[in-house]
C-alpha cells in the first residue's frame, strides 16, 4: 500500500486547514497554497486545535509531526506531491481553473481530490489532462476529528483510483464511504440540507428560534446520531417486529403535514421490502435487544462526557444529580465508629480483562471517600479558593477479594492519627451483599498552602472537626496490617 | 413545587414503557393500563434496560424504586393519579376516545399529557370536560435516557399548566422545551421527518443503501449533533466572521439541487439578520474559538466512548491506533536498567479540583505500566484464556510532586524480588521536561489460576522472561524507601 510523505493542500480555510492538521499529525509533510494574507495564522490556529484534541484522543504515541511549508503558487505546491487535496471556495468555474493548474504540474500518477460539498466530479474533471486520477473526497468539519470522507468519482475517474484514495484516507484514521452513483451533494449533505431547509422554514415562519431548534436536536435525537443513523434507530423503535412493522406503523404520518415540503416515495410493498431487507443486512447478527443495549451504553457514555463539560444534555444530568443528592436525608455520623462515607455501584467500564474491577478504580473510590471526608469536615470551594487544600502523600492499597460489575460496595473511614498538619486514615471497602472486605487503603494526607506549595496547619473548621473525630476514634482497635510495608521476597 | 407520588401511564409500548421506567426510577409509583396480553413482559424488559443504564449513568444514589401496578381499566389507573401520561397508538380518533375516558375519571387538577409525535393538542383536547389541563409532552426514545420533552399546548390549554408540566418533567431529569406556537409534529419531528423523506428518496432512487445512509451520518455530522444543533455548528464553520458570513457563503447552495425537495425561504437581508441575531443570542459570551474547543472536547469524549464500545466511529479510531502502534519500531530493552515501559500525556480530564493530576490516574498509569511489563514477558490473550493471570496484591504509592495537564510523563520499572509465584516491582514516574520524579509505586504481583481463584506458579514463557530480567536487575541499587510502611503520627 502506498504511504504518503508529502502532500499538497490547495486552500487553507476551515476545511483545507483541517486537512493540513490531519496530514501533519499523521507525520506527513504538507505544502500549502493559499493566497489569503492571513492563511498561515488561520491554519496555525487549526493545527493547535488539532494537537490539543489528539493529545486527549490518542492512547498511543503519534508519529513525529510533519513539516508545513506555505508556498507561493500551485506549481510549487504540487510538482513533487504524492497526494493533492483541493479545498478552494465552492465555485465551479474557480475550482475548474485551479484543478487544471494542479493537473498540469502534478506528477501524472498523483491523486487529485476535491473537498467540494456538492459539485459533481464529472463537471470538475472537465478539461483535465489526467481526469482518471481526479475524484471528490468530501470531509466534515472539524476535518482532523470527524472520520467520514465521502468518495465520489466522475464519469472519467478510474475505479482503481477510488480504491487508492479510500486506502489512503483510511491510513489517516478516516472512514471512507465510496458512493455507488454520482449525485449532487453526495449523501450526507443531502440529508443535512433537507434538515436545514425545514429548520430555515421554522425560523422564517416564527415557529421557533435557532436556539430552540438546536435544543430540539441536541437534547434528544442528536444524542443517538453520534452512534446510529436513523434507519438503525427506527429499526430498534420498531421493537422485535423490526423495520417492516415500523414502516407500516409510521408510514401514514409521511402523508401528514409534518414538514413544509411533503413529497415522499410511495411506501408500497416492494419498497418496504427493500428497506426492511437492507436493514436486516445492516443489523447483521445483532438482535433488537442487543442493539438497545449498544444504544443505551453509548447514550450513557455521551451523557457522562457532556456532564463533565457541563454542556447541553450533560448540564441537565448534572442538575438532576444535584437535585437527587440534595433530596437525600442528611447523614448523622456516630464518630465512635468508622465513618460510612461512600456507597457505589461498580460500573461496567471499571472492569478489566480479568473480569473484575480494575486497580485504579479502587483508588478512585477511596479518593472519592477522602473527598467526602474533607467535605464533611468543612473543606469547601471557599476554602480551596483561599489557597488551602489537602494533598495525599502516600497510599498503601491492599486487594483482598475481586469484585464484579453491578455490585454495590461501601467504604468506611477510620482516623489512625492526627497532628497539626497531617492526618493518617484507613479506608476499608466492603461488598454490601456479603459484608466481605474487598480492599483497604491507608493514606497519609497533608494540609497545604497551595500558593506557597508547602505544608501548613489545618484551618479553623477543619482542625476542630478532625479533633472531634479523632477524640472519638482514637480508642478504636487499629488493624494490625496498618503501618507495615510491602515485604521483601526471599525467593 | 408539586412532587409526584403516583402517576398513571396509559399505553405501555416503547414510549409508554419508557415513561414507566423513568417514573419508577425516580421513586414514583406507576399504575399502567395497557390491554395487550404481553404488556407487563414488554414493560419489564424496558425497566431492566433503564435500571442497567441508570446504574452506569448516575454518580449519586437513586431514590428507592417506585411500585408498578398493572390495572384492568383506565378508570382504576387515573382516579387517584397526580399526573397522567397517555402513550396510545398514533390515531386521532382512538386517542380522543381514551382522553375523554381519562378526563372523566381523573381528579380535575391532574395534568393529562399526551406523548403524541405530531397530532395537534387542540384536536386532542376536543370534548374534554377540563381541556385546560391537557397538553402534549412529547418524549424521545429511549424515554428513560433522552432528556428532551417537547411541551405543546392547544388553544384551550392554560399557560399555568404548561409551566406546571415543565417543572414536573424537569424533576424527572428532563429538558422541557415549551413551544411558542402549535404546529403539526412540533419541532424535532419536523426536522427528523425532512431528513427521513430525503433518506427514503435516496433508497428509492438507488443512490445508497440504508446502511450507507446511516454511515454517512454516524461517522460525521451525527457526532456533532450530540452536542450542538446545526445553527451552532454552522456558526462555528463560518469562523470569526460568524453566521452572517456563513449564510452568505452557503446560501447559494440552497438553490442548487442538493435535495429532492427544494423550496426554501428567500435569504433576504432581513431573514439573514434575524438568524444571525438569534445565533448571537444563542452563543452568548462564547467566542468562535471557545465554541471550537467545546465542540472538540465533546467529539474527543464521544469518540473515546465509542472506541470502548468498539462501535461506529470508535471502531475506526481503534483500528487507527492499532495501526499507529504497529508502525512504531519495536523496543529493545537493556535489562540491566529499569525498563522504560510507558510514555503518556496527562489528559485534561485527569485533573482534579487542585489543578493537578488526580490520585487514581497515577495508579491508572502505573497499572498500564504493569500491563506493559506483563505483555513484554509474554502474557497474552491466549495465556489469559487458559485461565492464568497476574493480580496485584498490594500497592504502595508515594506522591512527590504535582503534575499539570498536557505534560509528558514516563514510567520505568525495576524488579525488587521474584519467587515462583510472586514478583515485587517498583515503578517510578518522571516528568519528561525536567526529569523530576513525580511518584513511585511499589507493587506485589501474584500469579493466579483464575478458575481455582488461587496462587499458582508463573508459566513457561513468563517464568523464563522474569528470571532473565531479575538476573540482570538484582544488582541494581534498591531505593531506601522501599519496603517501609506509612509512619504513625506522633501528634
Amino acid at each position: 500500500m502506498q504511504s504518503l510523505s508529502k502532500v499538497a493542500i490547495i486552500g487553507g480555510g476551515v476545511i483545507g486547514g483541517g486537512w493540513v492538521a490531519r496530514f501533519l499529525l499523521n507525520g506527513i509533510d504538507v505544502a500549502l497554497y493559499d493566497p489569503a494574507p492571513d492563511a498561515l495564522a488561520k491554519v496555525t490556529g487549526l493545527i493547535d486545535n488539532a494537537e490539543r484534541a489528539y493529545d486527549q484522543l490518542l492512547g498511543v504515541n503519534r508519529p513525529p509531526k510533519g513539516e508545513l511549508t506555505l508556498v507561493a503558487d500551485i506549481e510549487t505546491a504540487v510538482r513533487d506531491a504524492d497526494f493533492i487535496q483541493e479545498s478552494a471556495p465552492e465555485n465551479l468555474a474557480l475550482k475548474q481553473t485551479i484543478l487544471v493548474e494542479i493537473d498540469r504540474h502534478a506528477p501524472a500518477q498523483t491523486l487529485i481530490c476535491s473537498s467540494t460539498s456538492g459539485l459533481r466530479p464529472s463537471e470538475l474533471q472537465t478539461g483535465l489532462m489526467h481526469p482518471e486520477r481526479f475524484l471528490v473526497g468530501h470531509p466534515f468539519n472539524p476535518v482532523y476529528l470527524l472520520p467520514l470522507v465521502e468518495i465520489c468519482g466522475g464519469t472519467q475517474t478510474s475505479a482503481e483510483n477510488k480504491t487508492r484514495a479510500a486506502a489512503l484516507y483510511q491510513q489517516l484514521g478516516m472512514k471512507p464511504l465510496v458512493l455507488r452513483k454520482e449525485i449532487d451533494a453526495f449523501i450526507a449533505d443531502r440529508l443535512l440540507e433537507a434538515y436545514w431547509r425545514e429548520a430555515l422554514w421554522l425560523v422564517k415562519d416564527g415557529i421557533a428560534t435557532v436556539e430552540e431548534i438546536d435544543d430540539a436536536i441536541r437534547y434528544g435525537a442528536g444524542l443517538r446520531w453520534a452512534m446510529m443513523g436513523t434507519f438503525q434507530v427506527y429499526r430498534i423503535a420498531g421493537g422485535e417486529a423490526g423495520m417492516q412493522h415500523f414502516l407500516s406503523q409510521f408510514g401514514p404520518s409521511l402523508k401528514w403535514p409534518w414538514t413544509k415540503l411533503m413529497e415522499v416515495p410511495e411506501l408500497d410493498e416492494e419498497f418496504i421490502e427493500l428497506i426492511a431487507g437492507q436493514s436486516d443486512d445492516q443489523a447483521g447478527d445483532l438482535s433488537i435487544k442487543q442493539l438497545e443495549h449498544i444504544r443505551d451504553t453509548g447514550l450513557v457514555g455521551f451523557l457522562k462526557v457532556l456532564q463533565k463539560m457541563d454542556w447541553g444534555a450533560g448540564q441537565v444530568l448534572g442538575d438532576y444529580e444535584a437535585a437527587l443528592d440534595a433530596a437525600r436525608p442528611a447523614t448523622d455520623f456516630d464518630f465512635h465508629q468508622p465513618l460510612p462515607l461512600l456507597e457505589s455501584i461498580v460500573k461496567t467500564d471499571w472492569i478489566d480483562y480479568n473480569g473484575h474491577m480494575t486497580e485504579h478504580r479502587y483508588l478512585q473510590l477511596f479518593g472519592e471517600t477522602t473527598d467526602a471526608l474533607l467535605a464533611h469536615i468543612g473543606m469547601d470551594a471557599a476554602y480551596l479558593a483561599a489557597g488551602q487544600s489537602v494533598y495525599t502523600l502516600e497510599t498503601h492499597l491492599r486487594h483482598l477479594k475481586e469484585v464484579a460489575q453491578g455490585e454495590q460496595v461501601s467504604v468506611t473511614t477510620q482516623l489512625l492519627g492526627l497532628d497539626s498538619k497531617r492526618v493518617r486514615i484507613l479506608h476499608v471497602m466492603t461488598l454490601n451483599r456479603t459484608g466481605d472486605v474487598l480492599a483497604s487503603a491507608e493514606q497519609m494526607l497533608m494540609h497545604v498552602d497551595t500558593s506557597a506549595g508547602s505544608a501548613s496547619e489545618f484551618g479553623g473548621a477543619l482542625a476542630t472537626s478532625l479533633s472531634t473525630i479523632w477524640a472519638a476514634q482514637q480508642h478504636l482497635p487499629v488493624p494490625e496490617f496498618t503501618g507495615s510495608g510491602i515485604r521483601a521476597l526471599s525467593g
